[in-house]
């Protein structure tokens, strides 16, 4: 596992000041880079360990491109190059391309070329995997799903039927998309199951991490558009919409229904109420409250209390229940010392 | 996949207004409906939307049957109906009623009559499946574990060792259920592990959603009784108690030894601390922060701040931490003010 | 299953007060047990039930030893007792330790003596099993991953490549170690994926709940310390180091690369912030939202507004939103009253 540098630039777009045939075996932190290694700084604080670092390549912006005496790959957006860098050094070996002969696999499957199926898979009726396509030990795919060129399921991945992905997805260990979203009409005292007959559509280069579940819609489709990036233990409910480009961190949960634009960053561990609409580039910070739609592109939204000391804590969570009588009584008080300084004035003058 | 108006209108009670004869082939909503669909309309806000709508039959409340002129079924509830009229169609292909050469069962299972084992499904000792239970592939059975008549399991659960369903459960996949509950005890600065010598008693008609934890109890049950529905991403803790028909939505997480009463509704993210009670008919807004019982049956609870645009956020927490210290200085002024007012109306007289 | 209280004596240093030579065959409570029981109290506001226990022996601290008139075990800590007490019962039954035929072992895995294997475990290449490893069905061991002696993988459990397990872990069912962290950089309005170079490694005695999920690390190792125990439901990103001997509770998500001293509680549904700073001894009770370093050793942090019933809250999150308003509005009283104070007092004097 090695590139040059010269490719890596010309991958990028970036700069070389220095020795272009430098071979890149490795990617590390500034303080433990070896010979072999890049580097690369985003964060002008880390400028200084610099400073004896003994990278082979560092990637700099271009205003801090002499701060390294080895060799620098100038680039405007250092933390791009580093992405790009990483894809030459998975720690997963090479897939061997093959079908175990372990996975279960119905006789309708079409099989594009060059896919792998490990261990234990099962595959159902009607399934169509494209081109390249690499699925883990105990995975299952239900029937009628469709996968796109290049996806991976990675080991025990669940697939319900009818699901369909995109191209180059990656859905990780646990994931479950496509079982049944949550409906039931009150009937008396009891609930009556609503029979979930839509589907879940998934764009191209989504990627869902582990154990997150995507519900199927109760009527039509969930969809999660392209370059939607989902992280683990993430809940998406049936019907959810959720735009192109779109990152949620995890543990979040969406309700049933919700629209959440193109460009949005959701924070870890929020939780939106179903029925909502989430307006494009809205930013939401770790463990918000969202109870209502948010309207205004491009918005930052946040709530919680923070973290105080729990003695502190508790003296204030009990004034936050009086918080409304509070704000009446400071309403009179505003109103009387109004008065009291109008009367003043008068007598004043 | 359909069904007759006429079938439709026995099983719920409903009334015909127009074609009985006419056959109903898929659900669909008012904007999009095509011949053979039925539509359903519970909110008025809708009903305009039957002007030009090319449903078969749309199912009305008495008060709105007048709203569209095609085949009406009359009905209180049409929810209800289109909960009913959805189990006409099932996403998922019909199984077939066979045991998969792959499952691994041990010779001691005890399977009853129809019932569908899927691929690579594991079975441990002395297991018991009762008539039509359908078992998803991969999904693993801990022994001694029973479950009643028409349990599915979806693809790969778990189901640790004693687990006892009732009838016709469904268990969504990735769910782990019987697994150790959380239990350690100090010694020193480590922790002794608990053996979890319980199990887990779930009831009839329960249903529990994809990638849920349901953990065994320390001794005796956690329990979970007939009607209970949860939905996915939830943590039961163990010793738990839940009761008929309470509703749980995705991403709870419900403390060890907790009680929760009858026909409850909890919302999503709830968390609950452990060792509480909560009583029956209780509902909980989503990401309440429940840290003690809740004994007033049928009452609703809430917590959070809501969402703010972040600045404004940022300022308001800031004051919340600040609360006890700014309650003590209006309760000072309240009464400073009222010395003042005392003394003005004294002056005054 | 049994043991003699002679045994458990000596094991925990107890003094047996009574029939050393009496048989211990189960657990329970003082309400329910029957001749064979142990029972153990710790609160004494349960001594009263020992009046009429059958127990055929109770677990009582020195100062309430002669609250029972049976045999009694003496000792500090009864909840420890009953830890160790605990370890005769297991519900499940003794593993038979054989490798299954079904399962799918790569040739070059090196598995120690007195390993199991059950049935559809898939292991890949260059994985090391210790001695009295028990695997157990349905899961998948990446390539190149260690597990040390005794460790126990329950059904349905994903290590990915190159994770290292110490000694007598038990990783629950549906636990994901080790697969990707989340990491995107920006390129446009799109997301260049950052492969994960790194990977995750496990202590001594550490304990995964189930459905929790583990990433590996970007760079480096994602480090979990010897005697951690962790609940069910729980997000850990890439690179967060947790010390010895914490404990983390159900449903929480902890961000990247995070660091949490050792002995640390930390409560249900806590979510943490990446890239901070967690002293040793830190106890964070349960939702609190911790999104700035906790740098006080030992202290105790909560966050939420606690429950109130609906209307109530409803109101009050009204005037959170306007508590910096509030806040300003009562400065500016308390700035008049003294004011009023001051001239009164001038006028007094």
């Amino acid at each position: 596992m090695s590139v040059t540098l010269k490719e890596l630039a010309e991958k990028t777009n970036g700069i070389i000041k220095g020795d272009e045939s430098c071979l890149i075996e490795g990617v590390s932190s500034p303080d433990k880079a070896n010979k072999g290694d890049l580097c690369f700084i985003t964060d002008p604080k880390w400028l200084a360990a610099l400073e004896g670092c003994n990278a082979s390549v560092v990637v700099l912006k271009d205003e801090h491109k002499d701060y390294f005496k080895g060799t620098v790959l100038v680039h405007e957006n250092p933390y791009y190059v580093y992405a790009v860098v990483s894809q030459y050094f998975s720690p997963y070996p090479a897939v061997e391309r093959s079908i175990h002969p372990s996975a279960v696999i119905h006789e309708t499957t079409m099989i594009g070329n060059n896919v792998s199926i490990a261990a234990n898979v099962v595959i159902e009726q009607n399934v169509t995997l494209a081109d390249d396509c690499v699925i883990g030990a105990g995975s299952v795919i239900g029937s009628s799903s469709s996968l796109g060129v290049a996806c991976q399921l990675r080991a025990n991945v669940t697939l319900h039927a009818n699901t369909q992905l995109g191209e180059r997805c990656i859905i990780h260990s646990g994931v479950v998309v496509g079982d049944d979203g949550f409906g039931f009409a009150p009937n008396n005292d009891q609930w009556q199951r609503i029979e979930q007959m839509g589907n879940v559509v998934i764009g191209n280069d989504v990627e869902i991490g582990a154990n997150s579940t995507i519900d199927r819609a109760a009527i039509n489709s969930t969809v999660i558009h392209n370059g939607v990036k989902i992280d683990n233990l993430v809940q998406i409910g049936h019907n959810v919409i959720i735009g192109e480009n779109t990152i949620i961190v995890a543990c979040c949960g969406i309700g049933g229904s919700t629209v959440i634009g193109k460009n949005c960053k959701i924070g870890g561990a929020v939780g939106m109420a179903g029925h909502l609409e989430i307006a494009d580039g809205v930013m939401i910070t770790g463990m918000s409250q969202v109870t209502g739609s948010l309207v205004k592109s491009g918005a930052s939204y946040s709530s919680g209390t923070g973290v105080s000391e729990t003695g502190l804590w508790r003296r204030n969570i009990v004034r936050f229940k009086q918080l409304n009588e509070m704000a009446k009584t400071v309403k009179k008080l505003d109103k009387h010392m109004q008065q009291i300084i109008d009367k003043d004035h008068g007598s004043d003058s």
